[in-house]
């Protein structure tokens, strides 16, 4: 490979039309004829539906329709599984979707009740309130604990209990270990995530086109691939009749992938009956209800270790918050159970865990995917341990680090992607070294200690995790040389914002030769690359990277096989560069990319079946299994002991992602994951009363953090190849918001000198407000 | 192939729509925001202009913008040659092609002097009054031979002559063959054509968007993907920032070929400049002017005959009226120089022909494209040849014939399509004896004399011709089964009303073992199909055809494969129909199509680079060259003596084009053949001043025929399958049109019995009018 502008930090290509605003978003659309939607939500967590009439609504001047469940006729039913549980012998699953729009009973608030359509959304707004709703509320379940209970109320009365799902997964034999081990720790963990909190929420517009018998469908999602299909067969109509467009998307973190979404099957459906196209744009407000979440999970962990800090085994029971539906199976338990692992040597391992279904809105993953949750035991184990045996924290790590001669490392359980947790590659130890390096780990005790005596409480934490990252099943890539000699590369998988026109192009110009800014990226649009799965699972670089570099290997035979006829020379003699193809050591015997474009579509002369026109190729790329990141996060915060008021005084992040393409974007990933960890370990916090009402619903309640909480980060990256694909990518995508849960805590233990008072953080999130509860009858 | 459906006269898939209102076409068109264009057209033929003042335009209300020439910046140039001359040894070919706006001079009337945008059509056409025009008037070329007589006003001035080819191609040796011939018939024919008169006339609709940096042109073009290359270049975009659609098409038959008329390349441009969507619809008049024709040749042809009449030889020197420009290249006089060798041995040819700008509208294919020139040119002199030799005409022909196992036959000149012209089979006597035995030839002359008796004057007409078809260079098709288990067709060759989504769906169908109704063609979206060239040239069903046909096996492969892994059976042991792959004698043990193609997109496991995902595929089809169809035509009509009024009272067409894969389709496209026919010979006449105005340019004056004039017609086919594709079919457009003029011509001799008067028929079109002009002087 030349390497030109590979693995460089290049600006990127999409910036120009973001900053000057020419980039497309759902709520830019404005079509003719097109009408508003908004829906009817319920108020109540768990409720009987006896009435739903929206006769009042429809004499409302300016309203077009309104529908509840009972006008859907056939098209009021559950949605599909959308992602199935792996096979795991045992496994108990129980499937239960949501519906377009509820019909018997509601199952949380937010959940929709009834759509009015209008010639304005203020007029479909003021619609809602004509309709005529009665319910008959019924006690919420929103205890995990409670909830499994004989004698709880039912969010699925035919399922005869709240069970969604039971899963154990074993290595080894955990029992035996524990019975030889020296030293056994046992604690309760809850963890709580949040919201996703998108700069642009979710948006849906629809337009049937009756003459062309054609859906076209612009949706915030990151799986247009999916939703087109998934939406044929639901709309009864084939796969070619429906367009997907994810535009630019301000933002997906997960919550994007699902589906179906009510408004993503009611949009369309509605469109197709009034035949005028609709859009809704979900407001704040609904984001925190009609948007899914991640959230709690109870974990009754014990970790055995001999006496020199060698984890012998670990044993983990947990429950998981499902929310009111379970359409998207086992992937955000599985993955706790899985990362919780981490970058250890774990020989023995029981982990069980039970979803459960709540009155709460759906869980489904949400940047890390649940890794958090497993990092947070894991990390909090170590350090208790690490204090028990009165070993560094850093060193008891240290000593369970897997070997880097132990890769592949197989962790002999199943994974979310459906094969075993197997790592492919890893260097660990340097990773470490790295990292306590930059925060100043050797010296930090001593700058702990000086700063005590001027009043100042520091405290250091350090995390390691691993994040199983690049998926399948596979992405694909058409990559083409215009004859103006520009490059298009064309993929199904989508965007949110992550800088896929850069890092595509770039693999593409490094093939190919040509600048970065002289490769178009298209991606998001069903009827512009036809196959794929979506932008998620930290897998957008690996697979539709892999895709297009294949692509654009085969573009580079094909022009280097064209200017070897043409100068009748040998493959070997000639050099790809500059949009040129040239004779090695005779550059001014070239020719462009784009003629030999021209020449490779023969206007006279045939192109026989089996061969095809354009200097141009279309390939598919699906890894074998996931790819396995790794980093170590270290973080030095001062702490107020009287207001639990936190600065972060430094934070290091040292990752190892395999190859990396551009270290720009690749920062701009970490800093953006490492913000919305900080916001999970401190500042957000989803607050539901014991009727499952959301307390906090208001970005003025629930705290994102923002420019001032966020810090500067020093970021360095070690390159440990993954042998599962050709360039030895590994994703980036989800690192940098895991460890931050486990860092806050250990971090404010250790600046507060929680351990000396008796206190040890088992949850997130942390507050200031908490940390006030949780201290203020200890004994410190 | 199994063959439920193919080969039966299957009723269209796409009337459904056309004839709901369903059907697409620009004019349907409303965009938001949409302005509309008016063209200022020249009066004169031939002009230099002095000014062009849109201003006081653009101060009328409701004008958006105004342009001429001098606005347009670069973007006034000449356009590119859009078939460049075949290589001839010795041609002579001056390029002048035609500008967006005239700039200098106005060579032909309706030439565009300027355009105004403005909020409706109305408007904008009122505004072209506004626009200040002085031009200076020359003399118009319009007389062929004048037009190259020393002295002449020149069309191009820098040319110094109105010389735009020169072309002599040569068989044998004509001198020496002449020399030694018993018999030598010369004579000199006219023959003119007419315009295509399209139920749509032309539109652009242009559509520029900012945001995704993408213009989208709905164009009533016969071939989408070259207007998008062309258009590309053009604007400066690469061709993936350009879509073209041709939507339904109503009527093409050639002149929808052109590119680049001044409305395509304008309105894209203006759409760019305003950022806003601009339509332009052709309006009948302007048909008249602004759309290309087919015009005049002048034969001076002689043949060279044994006495038993046998062809020894023929000679031909023409003279072509190419119009004002000449974007088209050679195409229609190579066509008439090749077509008029026919089915017949001819060992020595020598044809010269000089093709003359004048200033008249551009001539570009019509529908046989100059084929009816040379067909008239050999079939007159064939019939004159009958006379002077005292054979029967119909014996004359017979003698003549090409034997069946002289196949594949060289004719040993250049044909339009770059290669050497080579018949690839045919069997022409049996196509001869059903037309005769059809046509009742045998009884004809009692018939006659009968009739005769009781004052009714009855004549019969032959008319032998082979047509080129099916030429390459390729198109492609992607074939494709949906999860529903229906079948999806995407190829980029466009439509004009041919029926191609029922015959595309027929051989899709086929393979598969579907329903025609559940294959669903899309076709001319350049989105939807990236590659191809277009629909002309009796080429769609040769070369698209074998495309789908292609792509369709080998899907078939692939679902047979998938069935054979899901058994575990031997490929052999299955069977393909009603939608499902079921084992032989077990039709219970089936798999759907639909769950194939699941099956074919697996989301766990993994698609590797060079193989792709889905039941489906996309393969190309480029025939070696043109496949050559042939057919005669027989006719016995009445004449009124007096006013020269004309009945047909039996047409007959017997017609071999190889493999038919729907006989009504084949049906309707000989049928409309033959109604051009018909008004090319008898109804349709251009009729221009020596100023180069036309004198008839409405459908009042211009006489298309109606249902009143065009006859039941007797239809039989012959198949001699083209060895040049695998499923042996040869190209049907344009047969139907091509031996109308030497059938009438021979018809009306016969009937006014006119050789006895002395008068011969060597020209076309005829009229009741021009019947009197040339017999009032006559003997008779």
């Amino acid at each position: 490979m030349s390497t030109r502008t590979f693995g460089e930090p290049i600006k990127r290509n999409e910036d120009r039309r973001l900053l000057t605003g020419q980039a497309l978003f759902i709520d830019d659309l404005e079509l003719p004829g097109m009408l508003h939607a908004a829906l009817l939500r319920s108020q109540v967590a768990h409720a009987r539906i006896l009435k739903v009439d929206v006769s009042k609504a429809l004499q409302r001047p300016g309203v077009v329709a309104a529908y509840a469940a009972g006008d859907l006729g056939d098209y009021w039913q559950p949605g599909p599984i959308l992602v199935p549980p792996p096979p795991i012998e045992g496994t108990i699953f129980n499937a239960r979707t949501q519906v377009p729009l509820a019909k018997d009973k509601v199952r949380h608030v937010g959940e929709p009740l009834a759509i009015v359509i209008a010639e304005s959304r203020y007029i479909a707004e003021d619609a809602l309130e004509d309709i005529e709703l009665e319910l008959e509320q019924l006690p919420a379940v929103v205890d995990l604990e409670k909830g499994l209970r004989e004698g709880s109320a039912l969010v699925h009365e035919d399922l005869g209990s709240n069970l969604s799902a039971h899963v154990r997964q074993t290595k080894g034999n955990y029992a035996a270990a524990a019975a030889k081990a020296d030293h056994l720790i046992k604690r309760r963990f809850r963890y709580e995530h949040g919201i996703s909190s998108p700069i642009e929420t979710r948006g849906v517009v629809a337009q049937w086109d009756a003459r062309a018998n054609q859906m076209t469908i612009w949706d915030t999602t990151q799986a247009p691939v999916f939703v087109r299909n998934g939406l044929a067969g639901i709309l009864g109509l084939n796969e070619r009749q429906v367009r997907v467009i994810a535009p630019f998307v301000g933002g997906g973190f997960g919550p994007k992938i699902m589906m179906f979404y009510p408004e993503e099957v009611l949009l369309p459906w509605v469109s197709m009956k009034l035949n005028r196209p609709i859009k809704w744009i979900e407001d704040r407000l609904e984001h925190f209800f009609a948007t899914t979440h991640e959230r709690g999970q109870i974990h009754d962990a014990e970790i055995a270790l001999s006496k020199d800090g060698r984890i012998l085994g670990i044993r983990d029971v947990f429950l998981h918050d499902g929310g009111a539906y379970d359409p998207y199976g086992l992937t955000v338990p599985i993955n706790s159970q899985c990362t919780l692992l981490g970058p250890y040597v774990v020989p023995n391992y029981d982990s069980t865990f039970t979803q459960v279904f709540t009155n709460l809105p759906i869980v489904t993953p949400y940047r890390g995917a649940g890794r958090q949750h497993g990092v947070f035991v894991m990390e909090r184990l170590l350090d208790f341990a690490a204090h028990e045996l009165n070993i560094d924290p850093a060193e008891i790590r240290r000593r369970n680090l897997i070997p880097p001669d132990a890769f592949p490392y197989n962790n002999g359980i199943i994974y979310q992607d459906f094969g075993v947790l197997e790592y492919d590659s890893g260097n660990y130890e340097p990773v470490l070294d790295l990292a306590l390096d930059a925060i100043g780990y050797k010296t930090f005790r001593d700058e702990q200690a000086a700063a005590r005596l001027q009043g100042r409480h520091l405290g250091i934490g350090v995390a390691a995790y691993v994040e199983g990252t690049g998926i399948g099943p596979y992405e694909g890539a058409k990559v083409q040389v215009q004859s103006n000699g520009k490059v298009s590369v064309a993929t199904g998988i989508g965007t949110q914002g992550q800088g896929h026109f850069t890092v595509f192009a770039q693999i593409a110009a490094d093939q190919l030769g040509v600048a970065v800014g002289d490769v178009d990226v298209v991606t998001g649009d069903t009827d512009q690359f036809y196959w794929g799965a979506g932008t998620f699972a930290s897998r957008g670089a690996v697979v539709a990277g892999n895709a297009v570099n294949e692509a654009s290997k085969v573009v580079r035979k094909k022009a280097l096989k064209l200017a070897s006829d043409l100068f009748e020379c040998s493959e070997d003699d000639l050099v790809v560069e500059n949009g040129r193809v040239s004779i090695v050591g005779i550059p001014e015997k070239f020719v462009k990319l784009g003629d030999l474009a021209n020449r490779a579509n023969p206007m006279r002369g045939a192109v026989q079946p089996g061969t095809e026109p354009g200097l141009e190729s279309t390939q598919y790329f699906g890894p074998k299994m996931g790819a396995t990141a790794n980093g170590v996060h270290a973080m030095i915060v001062e702490m107020d002991p009287q207001t639990f008021d936190l600065k972060i005084l430094k934070y290091v992040v040292v990752h190892d992602c395999g190859t990396v393409i551009n270290p720009m974007i690749l920062a701009g990933q970490i800093h953006g994951g490492v913000a919305q960890g900080i916001g999970n370990a401190f500042y957000e916090k989803l607050a539901f009363d014991d009727q499952g009402q959301l307390l906090n619903a208001s970005l003025a309640d629930y705290l994102l953090p923002t420019a001032l909480e966020v810090p500067r980060m020093e970021l360095a990256h070690t390159v440990t190849k993954s042998p599962l694909n050709p360039m030895g990518i590994k994703g980036a995508g989800e690192a940098g918001a895991i460890p931050g849960g486990p860092l806050f805590a250990q971090a404010i233990e250790d600046a507060l000198d929680l351990k000396a008072r008796g206190v040890e953080l088992l949850e997130i999130p942390l507050s200031p407000s908490r940390l006030f509860e949780l201290t203020r009858s200890a004994k410190g």
